[in-house]
């Protein structure tokens, strides 16, 4: 019989549009262009050294599994590190992961059925799409607009997306691509409606501290009456820059939760045992590393976004956290756009890789005048990246305005 | 409104049947007992030098995500060491992934929708049913028995499992639990099936050096009349004694479910960094990590089947790869008899850990008279392992002949 064909979640899995670009970038690079790559998650800040000192000294003769749910000593230094943020777990309620990425899928899979339907605001973190489609469900998605500030819509509208088949609400916060922090007020909002509708909220935090104004938001675990049916998904590999550790966890108070969790965990039978170790005195120490990348993050942000004032044609909404920014570009096709500043275009050399924005878009038809930066590089580059981008879009032949 | 519930899926997935004793083991030890574990997989045997030492001089000041598809470095050396077992596959069409778990995931994510069936030959390894509840597909179990040495039925009482959603076969070979290896004959016959009925073959060849006598099998992916429709999944844990590591890989020649398993990896961003440098003098050089460690195995299997065979009420088939025996047992139910091993019966002070036969099936009501021995243990312990069963089956209340 002829060959068998893939399934259908497969073929409607998306590639990553944050990495789509890299043949391009490589390739310039090969002609001798520099390349900014803003488009890519990966800081260029180092690792703290405790980190590698861990690593290094490894003594055991047998990289041995860890047990499923974490080594002891990692999910007590997640404890202790959720303790200093303000919410309480036991030990028991914390499962080390392999990333915050298999957390969110373990959290997924623990509440939905195939067929089942989960609220995600929009734009979104890509792979959130592609660990619905791993997981046969559905995201509903709420739009939120750069003229608002990307604001929640009122609770009416919000609610309206909700069917009998709706069992989750995925907020990233800060968020991930628009760098906005929920409010109190909102955090209340959709607490509500995760109380009144019977839904989980799944809490993606891992840009916890990367914040430039105020406090931190609190975490959604820590609002009393939502502690039956929160999920705080979280990472090491931003707030420590440890990205290739992939370590991090899934924590709920909710035992059926937690049970389910447990069970996927044995299934893969255990997270990399040498970075489990390797982040404890990250996690127990945690201020310590966040004060100063935070300060480094702040201080891109206000120089990123002053240069990025400087040019009348581009709009955005200033970040209040995390690391990046959705840029609104007077372009005919973001896609596009991107693709062209790689590929022809440099200024004295030198270019930039965005991240075209119809990737953070569950809606088709959103995004293509809109794409994302990542500050992962420091002011100077930041600095010069803004300006090719001026210089760009006057050349663009696609610059509509 | 009340609490959400967790997921059906959540709920059907098994908790670990060997990783249950764990609690019982732990209390036995701290009542002085000797537990002799060996229900888990994890061997005693050092991880070879080569990886620590790229562990401990580890360089880069960052931990930074490596490619979704994995370092170039590691890809090569999984091509390499493929070359050397017989195997030729691209470097594009080989996916690192964390542990061979993943793969097995990505290789179900990438062939089937939820709803879809999967056959599979029980005994079988547990996971696997833990990865298609979270798949949300169904495993149709064809029943292979100690009597026949675990010998495949004839080709047509396999077809008659096929139905209209079948997708594909998983075959574990050298096999997880029974340690049988497939025959030439037996490799064909399943081919054709895969053929004739349109399905791929899911080969998880993770023991594929660990054989006793004569050759090792030929790799599914050697066979060209199904060069279009094998999926290897594989994994380093095992063969290099680095179960803590997670480095595992899929490869298969077929384009979409390359491209499937691609996009998936995406969306978890990427394996670990340090452990895919780690492995690649291993996978460059197996043959010399790998044929002590199987001459390792032959002896502990030779030795355990000899004192086993002093014990006329147990019952097994000669394992002839991997590192496990199935054994019939002579009790009411193995599960009963497991934990009583551990809990109430010790022979000088020492007892054995065995994983209950029940966790083994899919079908409900098998497994009830077996249990799974794993050679991680040394032979004087296996030997003293063998005469503790001996006396706990003249003791035990529930033993039936």
């Amino acid at each position: 019989m002829n060959t068998p064909t893939s399934s259908h979640r497969a073929r409607q899995t998306p590639a990553s549009p944050i990495r789509k670009l890299q043949a391009a970038a490589d390739a310039a690079r090969g002609r001798g262009v520099r390349v900014n790559q803003l488009n890519i998650g990966q800081p260029d800040l180092p690792t703290p050294p405790e980190f590698l000192a861990i690593v290094r000294q490894f003594a055991e003769p047998v990289v041995a599994y860890a047990p499923s749910a974490g080594l002891p000593e990692t999910i007590s230094a997640w404890q202790r590190y959720f303790r200093r943020v303000g919410t309480d777990f036991s030990t028991d309620q914390i499962i080390v992961t392999t990333g915050g990425s298999e957390a969110i899928i373990f959290a997924l899979l623990a509440v939905t059925d195939p067929g089942d339907e989960v609220l995600v605001f929009e734009p979104l973190y890509p792979n959130y799409v592609t660990f619905a489609q791993m997981a046969g469900i559905t995201l509903r998605p709420i739009r939120l607009t750069l003229e608002t500030g990307f604001r929640l819509p009122p609770a009416k509208v919000i609610a309206q997306q909700i069917s009998r088949r709706t069992r989750a609400i995925i907020v990233c916060n800060p968020a991930n691509p628009t760098g906005a922090v929920l409010s109190d007020d909102e955090q209340r909002a959709l607490a509500e409606i995760a109380r009144v509708h019977g839904l989980f909220i799944i809490a993606d935090e891992t840009y916890r501290e990367i914040v430039f104004r105020g406090q931190p938001p609190r975490s959604f675990a820590s609002i009393a009456e939502i502690q039956d049916r929160v999920i705080l998904v979280d990472s090491v590999s931003k707030r420590f820059n440890c990205c290739g550790a992939r370590i991090g966890c899934i924590a709920s108070t909710n035992q059926a939760v937690i049970d389910a969790a447990l069970k996927f965990a044995q299934g893969r039978l255990s997270s990399p045992t040498i970075e489990q170790m390797a982040v404890v005195p990250l996690l127990a120490d945690s201020v310590r590393f966040t004060d100063s990348l935070v300060e480094t993050y702040a201080r891109r942000n206000g120089s990123l976004t002053a240069a990025l004032k400087l040019i009348p044609s581009i709009r955005f909404a200033e970040p209040a956290g995390a690391l990046y920014v959705m840029l609104s570009l007077p372009v005919d096709s973001s896609e596009r756009f991107c693709q062209w500043l790689v590929e022809s275009f440099h200024l004295d050399g030198e270019t930039v890789a965005l991240a075209p924005g119809p990737g953070f878009y569950v809606t088709s038809n959103l995004g293509h005048h809109e794409a994302r930066i990542a500050y992962v590089l420091g002011e100077p580059a930041l600095d010069r990246s803004a300006k090719i981008l001026a210089a760009a879009l006057e050349q663009y032949p696609g610059t509509t305005r």
